[in-house]
C-alpha cells in the first residue's frame, strides 16, 4: 500500500544524507496519506546508504500501531503523528540533528528572522520549545515532544504552513511541509538560515531585520501574489 | 539572438552552484549585450542542475520586457537593470546567498579591506547599503534595491570596476564585472574575503590595513602597470 | 594470526582517513583479541591510501613486543596498551587530531552535555584530562598518556563504555568501544559533538542540559530497555 | 633543465589547489636545485587545472633574470628568492592565501603553540612579521616582503627549519621544507593549526602548553632520537 508515498518518504530519507544534514541514522522524514490515517516512515537506526521503499514502515496516525513493514519504525514516530494530529495542513514532517541548528537548540534560542534568505520561506523567528519537565520525560518522553511543539507553534499564534520548522530545545530541529521533499527543503533551509544567523551574531548581537522586509519576501514567494518562479 | 551571451549567462549560473556559492536556487547572473540594449538572464527558480543556454531570458533594458524566452526572467531581474542603467562599466550582475556575505549583510557592516586577498581585487571596503524604507519595499523593490546599490556606490565616491561588489543591508551580495564569468569570479572573492573578515574580526575586532598596501596589491593586479598574471 | 581483526582494523584506520577525521597520518586505530593477549594496530606514519590488513602490526599487550609484521607500530601504541590494560571492556581504541575535538583539549575544557546527540552515546560531560607533568612527559610519555587518562575515568567514577572517549590535555581526542568501528564511530560522534558545543558556547556562554534528559537519551539507546534501532 | 624539479614543483602547486589551499590562481610553489643556482617556479595566474612541468618558470637565484620558461615567473618570486638567498638550508618555498592562516595575518597575530599538532612541526609559535612600512611597499615589494620575512626569523632566534613557516601581516601565510612537496605540506599544516587555533582561543582566551610537551613532540618526530614513523 501507498507505494508512491513510500518512494518519496525513501528518497526526501536519502536527500537528508546526501545532503549533508544528518550522518550516521541521525534523521528522519514521514509523509502522511491523503486520507490522514496512514503515516510513511523510515524504520529506526537503519543505515541510508541501504534504504528502499520497501524498507519504509506505515504506521496508523491514531492509535500508532505498525500497519505494515518488516522493520521497526523510527524511535521519533509518535512525535511525527501527534503533529499530524495537531495540524492538519502538515503533510510531512523531517527531523535531523544538523549542526548550526542543534546549536540554537543547545543554546535555548529561536533562530532570528535577519534576512531575505529566512523571510523566502519562514514568516518570523523559527521558535526554540521550552524543556520538557522531567515527568513529561519520563513517560511518553517522544509523544510529549510533539506536544511541545504544537503548543509552542500554538501559543506564539503561528500558522504552522507558514513556519514550517522548529528547533527542540536541548535537542534539534523539526520541520514539515506539504510532502516528504519539502519537510526535507525546509530542514535544509532552516539549517542555512541557522549557519547565517550563527555568524550574523557573532558579528552583531544586536542584529535584526524590520518586519517590513519579512512581510515583503514571504509574500512575494509565499502569498497569493507570489511572483517568485515559474507558473505552476 | 544573443547565443554566446547566453552559453557564458548560462555557464556563470551553473558555477555559482558548483562553487557552492548558492544552493537550490537562491542566485542568479545576468550579462549585458554590447549594445546596451538587451540583458540575458537567468530564469526565476529554475534548478540549476537542469539549466542550458536555452532556458535563458532576454529582457529589455529600457522597459524590463521580456524580448525572448519561454520562462520568467528572475524576480531579482529590475535590479540588475537598474545597475546597467546606471553604470555604464558594468558589464554582467550577479547575485548570491552565500553564507559569509549574507552575514556580513544581516550584521548591516561593511567588509573591511583586512588584507592582499582583498586588495587584490577590491580597492577599498565592500560596503554594506542602508535598509529600505518601508514605501520603498512595498512598491518596486527590486527596483528600489538597484538604486540602494547605485545611491551607496555614488555616496562613497566610488567607481564600480574598482570595488565590484556590495552587501545589500538584511539581503546578501551582488557583485559585478566586465562579463558573467567575472561577475561570478567575484561573488567567490567576496565569499572568501568575508569569511577571512568575520574569523580575523574573532581574533581581533580591531583589524585594520593601511591604505598603502591596499593601494600597492590592487594597482599590481589592475592598474595601467600591473604585473601580476601573463601579458594579455 | 589475527586475520579478521587486521581486516577490521585495517579498515577502521581508513574508515578514520575517508571521513575528514584525521588527515596525512594523524590518527590510529587498534583492536584486542578476544583472548586478551594482542593488539593489532596501525603502523606508524603510514599513509591511508595504501593501507592494507597485511600493513597491521601485532603487539604484546602485556610487553609491548611486536609479535608479528614488518612494520614499526603506532608511535601511540604505550597509550592504547594501558587503556587496554586498565579496562576490560575496552575492545578497540581510535585516536585523531579532529579540529573540534582538539580545540577543546586545547582549551583544557571538557566537551559538555548539552543536548540529546550528545546524550544517545556518551552519559555525561566528556572528560579534558590533566596536563601532564614535566617528567611524566620526559619519560614513558604515551604510557603515562594511557595513565592520565584512565586516572581521569576512575577519578569521574565514569564506567568506560557508558563514556567511551576523552580529550588528552594539550593533545586530542581518544575514543574506544568494543571494536573498531565503533571506536571509529565514537570519534566520528565525539568531533561532531565537539563542532556542535563550539557553536552553541558561542551563542550562550551558559548553555546546559537538564540531567534527566541526559538519563532518558542514553538508556532508550543504551540501557536494558533501550527501544532505539532494531532488534539484534 | 631541472625536469624532475619541475615536475615536482609542478606537482606541489596541483596539490595545493586539489588540497583546497587555494582557489583561484592564489599560491605557489617552488624549489631551488641543489646547486643553489635557479629556482624553478610556478608561472603568475595560470589556473592549476591546466598547469604542466612545461610551464614551470626556471629563475636565476643571483638576479632574478629568467633562465628559462615560456611564461612570467610568479609575482611573488622576488620573495621566494630572497629566503633562498637568506637561509641555505630552506630548499623549497610555498605560498597560499588559505582563510584560517590570512585570518591570523590580518589580525596581526602569531599562531600560538597550544597543541601536539602544532609541537609535531612547528618548534614554537608561528610568527607574524611586522607591517612594510610604506617604502617598503612602494618600491621592491615582493622583494622586501623576503626581507621581512628573514628579519622575523631572525630576530627570534628561530632555526627556519625548525619553524618552517610564517604568516605576513595583513597578508598570508609563506611555508617551507626542503623540497615542494614537504613545503605543500608544512602549508597544510599550518591551515589545520590555525583553524584549531581559532576555535581555542573562542573557547579559551587565555590557552597555552607548556614548553616541555611543545619539545617532546618535536624531537619524537623531528629530533635525532625521533621515534615517529618507519625507518628511513
Amino acid at each position: 500500500m501507498l507505494e508512491d508515498i513510500k518512494e518519496r518518504v525513501c528518497r526526501a530519507n536519502i536527500e537528508l544524507f546526501e545532503s549533508g544534514l544528518v550522518v550516521f541514522t541521525w534523521g528522519n522524514v514521514s509523509e502522511i496519506d491523503p486520507g490522514r490515517k496512514f503515516v510513511v516512515i523510515k524504520p529506526s537506526g537503519v543505515d541510508y546508504r541501504s534504504l528502499t521503499p520497501d524498507d519504509m514502515v506505515v504506521v496508523d496516525v491514531a492509535s500508532g500501531a505498525v500497519a505494515e513493514g518488516r522493520l521497526k519504525p523510527s524511535s521519533d514516530t509518535p512525535t511525527h503523528l501527534e503533529l499530524y494530529r495537531r495540524f492538519e495542513s502538515v503533510g510531512a514532517v523531517a527531523h535531523t540533528h544538523s549542526v548550526n541548528a542543534v546549536a540554537f537548540a543547545q543554546a535555548g534560542m529561536d533562530i532570528p528572522a535577519l534576512g531575505t534568505t529566512h523571510a523566502d520561506y519562514f514568516f518570523g523567528d523559527i521558535p526554540c520549545t521550552r524543556l520538557l519537565s522531567e515527568s513529561e520525560v519520563q513517560k511518553d518522553y517522544e509523544l510529549n515532544t510533539g506536544c511541545v511543539i504544537a503548543e509552542t507553534i500554538i501559543s506564539r499564534g503561528y500558522d504552522p504552513m507558514e513556519i514550517p520548522g522548529i528547533v527542540v530545545r536541548c535537542h534539534g530541529p523539526f520541520t514539515w511541509g506539504k510532502d516528504a521533499h519539502e519537510a526535507f527543503h525546509n530542514a535544509a533551509v532552516l539549517e542555512q538560515i541557522a549557519e547565517m544567523d550563527i555568524k550574523t551574531l557573532t558579528l552583531s548581537p544586536d542584529a535584526s531585520m524590520p518586519r517590513y522586509i519579512l512581510s515583503k519576501h514571504y509574500s512575494r514567494k509565499n502569498g497569493p501574489d507570489a511572483y517568485y518562479g515559474q507558473q505552476k
